[in-house]
């Protein structure tokens, strides 16, 4: 399984990018990803009308490995009123004035509401750690915070999801060239991406740390393998589907009782 | 000292409203308090040309206990553009559907300034516990969730004031009867008011809760006694001169050499 339990020693050459399961090619996914996206509709449509818990899901991964994708893809079988994504870039004057976890506390969904980050207060032990943004001392206890901060989420009725989306650095080879060989994609390249990339050992490190120190009992990481997007929309959908209905929600029985209405000419 | 030290039992009993330190009256205190004035001036400025630490300052205590008098007469002290003052209020549905540190997280002082919190993210061990609006299982996991949450905000260069405005049962009464008897302070007179004090002892007892679970080395209640306004507005003042000079700040130093500027004509 690709979920992180507490304590476990993270090496990301453990996990292959490429792994597609018990599948070879999208064309066999496609029923599957149909039904469960038909689940999901009715689940959200649960999620809302009990109004008891929220569900978070965070993305990460290198550039390129999918985010924007993903969002899109799952989303598709979403009700989009009832899902609000909240994309982090960098900070503001606004946000660097206060601490870390503040601009991701404003924006955590409401009960009845699916949440999606777009990258999120994790950039605070990735990026920063990674060009030493803040000095060691900072962001080390970032780890601890983190896990803090999404423990009284949960036990205030959040369901935290994160995603790691795994991908080869071959991979980002062969999506940065795809973009910069196709005119109408030269929007989503950016010189920071490929400024970044020097930095792939770097940021495997830091997301090993991330993975081992973060990964709790009431909210792990999954490691999903994103070379194959088809196969990385199935895993993600499976597991938000499987996770909503693990709750076991019911819808609320009505304060009074309905039947006995009259409705008036 | 009126500190509370992690690990204290805590009786309010052993604490005396009516203290007033080597004072017997107002008059003794005005040259001292000016003096402090002129102080908090200077350490506002600082505080806000370092840029490195936010002042956040907590206020609880019973109906009437001088929460307004406080801030009216505190803040007369200082600069009001570096001081922001928020009221927290019977939660909205927007805050309802978030964890209760919702919307103390999103209230927090940006570096450089003061944020005094006029009740605060206590209320969900205070009013909550006295009237059980939520479980036991979920208010009791309140005081460990606000201590990491203090936690995370004094490692994040914010300092954290909490005040505990102790006023006598017979103190709340006399100041409700004067508020009754005068028809200019009627407006200031809740139904809720008095209602609350049938629940006097309940309350006692989730104050010396809170107060023995939520000081912690990082954060630490202090129990002002608030029977004598004078006396508290002076103890509270020095509170906040003595945290703010400990802080040994600096005014930075200018990045070019201003020296060698030339004013144009």
């Amino acid at each position: 399984m690709n979920i992180i339990k507490p304590g476990d020693l993270v090496d990301l050459n453990d996990y292959a990018p490429d792994f597609t399961g018990a599948y070879e090619k999208k064309g066999q996914t496609k029923r599957r990803l149909k039904k469960l996206h038909k689940q999901l509709l009715k689940l959200q449509e649960l999620l809302y009308a009990g109004n008891q818990h929220a569900l978070l899901i965070i993305l990460q991964g290198m550039d390129t490995c999918g985010k924007d994708g993903t969002i899109r893809r799952v989303m598709a079988g979403m009700n989009v009123q009832g899902c609000d994504v909240v994309s982090f870039k960098v900070p503001s004057t606004d946000e660097l004035s206060r601490d870390f976890l503040w601009r991701a506390h404003r924006a955590v969904p409401p009960k009845g509401k699916i949440g999606i980050f777009n990258r999120s207060h994790y950039e605070d032990v990735l990026v920063v750690r990674v060009h030493s943004l803040v000095p060691e001392d900072i962001w080390s206890q970032h780890y601890q915070q983190i896990n803090d901060f999404e423990k009284m989420l949960v036990e205030s009725g959040t369901v935290v999801l994160k995603f790691f989306l795994h991908i080869s650095k071959d991979e980002q080879k062969a999506r940065l060239e795809s973009r910069i060989s196709d005119p109408t994609k030269h929007w989503k390249v950016m010189e920071s991406d490929v400024r970044e990339r020097a930095y792939w050992d770097d940021y495997m490190q830091a997301y090993e740390v991330m993975l081992q120190k973060c990964s709790t009992d009431w909210a792990p990481w999954h490691v999903i393998p994103a070379n194959k997007k088809w196969y990385r929309n199935l895993v993600i959908t499976e597991c938000i589907v499987e996770t909503l209905r693990k709750l076991d929600m019911r819808y609320p029985e009505p304060s009074v009782d309905i039947t006995k209405f009259t409705i008036g000419d």
